[in-house]
């Protein structure tokens, strides 16, 4: 049965308010699952989402977990030797204060300027919900799919998805599959299509100094006794160089280069950094030498200080010498490197600089892997034709400064790759108050999206 | 009339009891100047002082202040052509919390090996009434004095003597005198009369530095934007030299330098680095190469980190980027620096250092000038054999790391050297709970001040 691109695109055009109407509905529900008094409404979406996945014409199941259900969706009825596709979505929202400044209500959808604002529009209600609406489109007009769908929506994704690790690998034959597909971040620009290229990863630690068993008087004492909160200065300040390179030795012994196209392809990406540092309102950017701000926040990896806890930190003066001084420290880490490994590093060097007279600790308190793309292969060149044909400019490669642990658990147990491909725009205020999403990428995305299995399907044919 | 030292000795000898009782009765006023709930007793503490001046033969009178009154004893009766003295005190004491850590009641003096135990025992209504004793013994014994005497003793010195430099200044033609005594201070070990060479000041600043407008996503912008926390932590670093040397430009320029006969004085007392490190319970101590640690803490400058503030500091792991971050430092200072001048020098070299990216302001929230002794002249000849007479041995010179603002006070507005002997010991827990004085150093430090007089009044008239 060929693809009729037109039959699609009409029932596209016909359906388009009705499904706008059904993804108000989805975002009214407040499921905010950090908070306890929202667990009915998250509940609710839960049984919501599955409904419309069987509305769609797949079969839905809710698989209880100690925290919120996670909702799977199948339709297992694809032509033999069809690949297997899963997709990954959230129906779980950030909570919504402060409250009074929304412009409008964060449960009741509004669109102004062709937005749509509401908690979870675009993070990731609205991301999720294209996905159901091009399978079920497909379904409609088709009858059938090009490709085996799996659809995976958790509901803790923003309380750090504690029990999706457990369920993939307790679920993993039931979620086999060849490519997973997740909808939960921004393209670069409007009506710039974008592909993830890699996500950072992270070594979290706290590093305590402890000088005298309590706090002295720094007249009495002052000058004689190291001083803890100076001697974690004097730690810190030498974990990076002059240039802004991470001074730990051994730091960047294992990290990957990237492509030449690929840096070039970042660097010609149409930034602003004027208008980036007036929306920080910082005196001038800082950073590594030798790479661009987009580089310094994809590709490379940091070293930063999240905290600093030291004596008297009060109104006015006293003359305290702490017996103590902390620091929160976590690198950003980049393909390649290892948290277990930047811990080592970490360690030793910390003990290597420490100053005399001072006992230093460094704790590891948090770790995740750093992850990158393929950037080629079936899913990936089937991604950059659909993307193509739905935005009409190619998609551009970017890259992405945080962490999605997710990401690697799901290449690692189902031995898949991963696409990310989003349709969030700058400033979507994800996490903030006015979040929003522009319904022209909800639209383009689900038609893209829609053309993506079929394309897909091709590009696996084509390689066997 | 020629001083009979059996009949004075005699006179002490007789009347150690009642001394001893009426003390008792002093240290049970709970006259704790900070709290207002006890207003009441700090008056009260106030009128015992006027009334045991009077008792002891001196006219006393209360007078006001915005906050708790300042009691002056006088005694202008000498022989015409003898010099005047002031005798400077304080009736106010520490509150007493915590109070489940005192062995005996702060408020109920209780006699242990020796030493009396109460809040104010040696901080420093016994010291105070010691000098009372002194005179009331004198005049008993007498008739006369050697010397025209002014006693002062404020009621707010644990709250900052707010009210004492006005007083002073209002007052400069009453409270004229060729000296000054102070006995609120401790010797260097038992047995070891001490008087005290130099206290160090102090500037005090706060640094603030800010990078961008809000708290940024240490995934999203970590890298590419200075980080506030660091950029502080890098400029702390550069205010000490490897070997403890404070490197801030200048700052060591107006240090005036000691006479090598007072430091080797201070390098053959008598300290044991092994159990100071012990108490402190700290690894090894640290400050200035070519130091020793009495003279680190008491003819040095230093630079101390009071205070740091930055991010999150709470429990487990935040990935903040800071949008600013905060020290509290500050320096103490020797003999022939001021504090204004090392506010220009710590602005200018923190202005110098500061990395690219953020903003710093230096604010200079306190300061308090140096003070040195002159170490010879009629006062300080005069207590060498007092205190040599009453103890047995000479006297050793002793700094002292912290500041008292109020010797300067007097030293400046009334133009007469100040002597600075106390007799309280180490470990004495001033400030602490326990607090205690040595019913020996009591009975002595009474015998030396009385003897004090006569031998000021010889070598005035010596120099005359």
């Amino acid at each position: 049965m060929p693809t009729s691109k037109s039959d699609l695109d009409a029932y596209f055009d016909a359906n388009a308010e009705r499904v706008r109407g059904e993804l108000f509905d989805f975002l009214r529900i407040p499921s905010v699952s950090a908070k306890s008094e929202h667990d009915l409404d998250t509940a609710r979406a839960a049984e919501w989402v599955a409904s419309s996945l069987r509305a769609a014409g797949l079969v839905a199941s809710l698989h209880e977990t100690p925290g919120h259900p996670i909702v799977v969706g199948e339709w297992r009825k694809a032509a033999a030797g069809a690949p297997t596709v899963l997709i990954y979505g959230h129906y779980d929202v950030q909570p919504a204060e402060p409250l009074d400044l929304w412009t409008s209500p964060p449960f009741e959808p509004t669109v102004r300027d062709g937005n749509v604002y509401a908690r979870g529009s675009v993070d990731d209600k609205g991301q999720l919900f294209l996905h159901v609406k091009a399978l079920e489109s497909l379904l409609a007009v088709h009858g059938t799919l090009p490709v085996n769908v799996i659809v995976v929506a958790e509901g803790e994704e923003e309380v750090g998805s504690v029990n999706l690790e457990n369920f993939i690998e307790a679920n993993r034959e039931m979620l086999a599959a060849d490519a997973v597909v997740i909808s939960d971040s921004a393209m670069f620009a409007p009506g710039m299509p974008s592909i993830l290229s890699s996500l950072r990863g992270l070594a979290y630690f706290q590093i305590d100094v402890q000088g005298a068993k309590g706090d002295l008087h720094s007249g009495s004492y002052g000058g004689a006794v190291a001083n803890p909160a100076m001697a974690l200065a004097r730690i810190l300040a030498t974990f990076h160089d002059a240039d802004g390179r991470i001074a730990i030795p051994g730091f960047y012994d294992s990290v990957l280069p990237w492509p030449d196209h690929v840096r070039e392809q970042m660097r010609g990406l149409p930034f602003n950094e004027e208008e980036y540092i007036a929306d920080l309102a910082v005196p001038a950017l800082g950073g590594e030498k030798g790479y661009t701000t987009l580089e310094r926040t994809w590709i490379r990896p940091t070293c930063e200080v999240n905290g600093l806890l030291s004596g008297y930190t009060g109104e006015g003066a006293k003359t305290v010498l702490p017996a103590k001084a902390m620091a929160k420290v976590s690198c950003r880490l980049v393909p390649g490197q290892d948290p277990q490994q930047i811990e080592r590093l970490m360690e030793a060097h910390v003990k290597a600089v420490a100053p005399r007279g001072v006992t230093v600790t460094v704790n590891h308190l948090h770790g995740g892997r750093p992850w990158r793309a393929e950037l080629g292969g079936p899913i990936y060149d089937a991604a950059k034709t659909a993307l193509t044909a739905a935005f009409g400019r190619e998609p551009v490669i970017v890259g992405e400064g945080g962490s999605i642990p997710v990401v690697g658990d799901f290449e690692r147990i189902l031995g898949a790759p991963v696409l990310l491909v989003g349709f969030g725009l700058p400033g979507e205020n994800a996490h903030a108050p006015d979040e929003w999403m522009s319904l022209e990428n909800f639209d383009k995305g689900m038609r893209a999206m829609a053309a993506l299995w079929g394309e897909y399907a091709k590009e696996k044919a084509r390689g066997e």
